[in-house]
């Protein structure tokens, strides 16, 4: 009864093949993304946790993910965790911010903002620079924060800022981070593996990201790339059993299993998707990818009319947002509902001064894929019956801020 | 590229075909166990978190959840969780422990234990009742703790203690607590969907369990069944930002979406999973299979020589523990491995005064299965040249300490 039985296995094959035109959309996302069907099928078997095949597969994960930080042999730990990304970056937060620290949290959007929340939640000291919807943080203000601030003893940034798709400036931050004598901790999670984090190049103590973002695997969990020597020091810091970096990394160290039950399916498909992401090259050429299908997808929108919330400087090759046409008959929930029939999920906009949306360039997306996400907008656009995507005065305006 | 191509999908009937004699193993183990393939294969495709079709999905699994409980109308929420069975205890201990309240922790085992480890780390105030390996905790002693400790709010019962495999007293528990007017929690992680836990029974406030226990799914997340009116009463009460039940529950009434990126595979896994659950015939079919897998298989290994720790009156249709044999050819880790040979995945024992192991009895098995599992353990026996499966003197002075 638990075996495959042989009708089953006969009724598989259709049952998988998505119908080109209407079958599972693309997700155009900023995770959970579209991964590849390897990556899917790796789920299709049950693993005991305490066995030894599913303990080398943690082992084997953990050495891939810290192959692929590139960091010096020894200096950084890779510590996975169940749960979500927003788990891991308090859990980040719970370890690595001693209970007498003080930590300044770098916000330019929501992810930002959640991070300052955490903080209060878990009742442990910050300073929140707040940059609105999308605004960098840049180094000399930083800079400033911590001159005037001597309790300040951690620095979070994010690394992209996914609600507005902002690649925030993390080598300047950084340096003035260091040059003031204290630490940086970096929220990479829709960033890690497809834009270059090396802590040789960009000093850093610990950064988190999770299983569903640029190495394309599904959700379930998350990990943490900490400086073995800070690691150490952690010890007993946390406002909480479950998500104890350091009692984690004690217990894989010690027995190569996870403190509490791993999501076992998931872990397989994220062993897949890292290979994957191997054998595609690595960051550079995932990250040329995801770069690639950005400018295909940001070229065709905009000779649709659309307008982007940044310029290219800030552009990051992850989520892109677009500012929503001025045209009444444009209507987001309608607009989604029409690309959705055309086999593309696309993202509400996070933006609190103007109306926008999102189109994420990752996942298991080219190009060609791209170019059909654009005539799908185009088309739909006509459904609609807006002629011009062009956006209000109101974006102009917004857009000028970023280069005052 | 993302897109299934017909090469991967010709093959990939045969590759999902577990060779019936060396193939994938079957896991008796308390989770993740032994799943079904209908609901590996629903983690096929992805999903938008965001969509409307996957908020669908989880307003469907929350109804039929709530069903399963099988609670009055109205009276509770159902409330899931990203992260393992301890977060979710962590989670019930934090929000539903007032800052100035005080749990009594019933342990008798490794999950009670952990309990306390977790009041420990979030700093609440706790009276720890530990009666060693497996010895349940009885009403009057409870009793006793509560009327002596007017400082306690609140009781933890563990429903199965997965360790030994012990179903504890859970209505006793219950009804002494009520009559010294404090709330009971319960953590029925391994129990929860196998044995009957109606609120109008046995009365309680909370309880937490997984998606990959006794409901037959994948790990990855696992979901709190709250009183509606005391859930009400935690907001802003937890210790933690990503482990804050109301604040994911008024999301969910909010939006229909989980705060923080859902495990979405996992879901339709367990979607599926309670869809079987439901077909079988719910709790009571459920309950039914599993006794008389252990039923059967209890029966063979008695045979063989084996002996349980626990007499019938106290074994769970979960997992049973076993002493090893005294004869020293009997090398645990050496039995495991034979074990796996023969296609199933056994479970250490966490007896601290005599060695033991564990098989479980719960996931896609049934008595057949459970029938060969003896064969196998009588195969190996031979293989390791164990002539007696009796276990050492030891272990008789041990189960009479449940009788004394
Ligand atoms: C930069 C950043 N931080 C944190 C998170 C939170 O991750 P999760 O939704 O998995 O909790 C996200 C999710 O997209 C993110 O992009
Ligand atoms: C009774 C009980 N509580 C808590 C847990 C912890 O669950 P997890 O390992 O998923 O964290 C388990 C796991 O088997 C359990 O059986």
């Amino acid at each position: 009864m638990s075996k495959l039985d042989n009708e089953r296995a006969n009724n598989l094959k259709s049952s998988l093949l998505p119908d080109p035109e209407m079958g599972e959309p693309f997700l155009l996302t900023p995770g959970p993304l579209t991964t590849s069907f390897a990556v899917k099928q790796a789920m299709l078997r049950d693993w005991g946790s305490w066995d030894g095949d599913f303990r080398a597969m943690t082992a084997d994960m953990r050495r891939r993910l810290l192959a692929l930080l590139g960091a010096e042999q020894g200096a950084f730990e890779c510590i996975p965790m169940q749960g979500s990304g927003s788990y891991l970056v308090e859990a980040m937060l719970g370890n690595m911010v001693p209970k007498d620290g003080k930590l300044l949290v770098l916000a330019n959007g929501a992810y930002g903002l959640r991070a300052a929340k955490t903080m209060e939640a878990i009742g442990r000291a910050y300073h929140l620079l707040d940059k609105g919807d999308y605004l960098p943080p840049r180094g000399a203000e930083v800079a400033d924060i911590l001159a005037n601030d001597p309790a300040i003893t951690h620095v979070l940034a994010i690394h992209c800022e996914t609600s507005s798709g902002i690649l925030n400036p993390i080598a300047e931050i950084s340096q003035v981070t260091y040059a003031a004598g204290r630490k940086l901790l970096v929220d990479s999670m829709s960033a890690f593996g497809a834009v270059p984090m090396e802590p040789d190049q960009i000093r850093y103590e610990a950064l988190v990201s999770s299983a569903n973002k640029c190495i394309e695997g599904v959700p379930g969990f998350g990990f943490a790339l900490v400086r073995r020597s800070e690691l150490i020091a952690t010890k007993g810091n946390c406002h909480s059993l479950s998500l104890d970096l350091h009692a984690q990394w004690e217990n894989l160290e010690k027995s190569g299993q996870w403190r509490f039950t791993p999501p076992t399916h998931v872990v397989a498909a994220f062993l897949e998707a890292l290979k994957a992401h191997e054998a595609e090259g690595g960051v550079a050429v995932r990250g040329a990818r995801y770069t690639s299908n950005r400018d295909v997808m940001v070229a065709g929108m905009r000779e649709l009319g659309f307008e982007t919330l940044l310029d290219a400087r800030w552009l990051s090759p992850i989520i892109v947002t677009f500012f929503c046409p001025a045209d009444e008959r444009f209507v987001f929930d309608r607009f989604y509902e029409l690309m959705k029939d055309k086999g593309f999920i696309i993202y509400p906009g996070k933006l609190t001064v103007v109306e926008s949306f999102r189109i994420g360039c990752i996942g298991q997306m080219d190009e060609a894929i791209m170019r059909r996400v654009v005539a799908a907008a185009k088309q739909s656009l006509e459904e609609l019956g807006v002629t011009s995507a062009a956006p209000p005065q109101a974006a102009f305006e917004e857009r000028k801020k970023l280069n005052a």
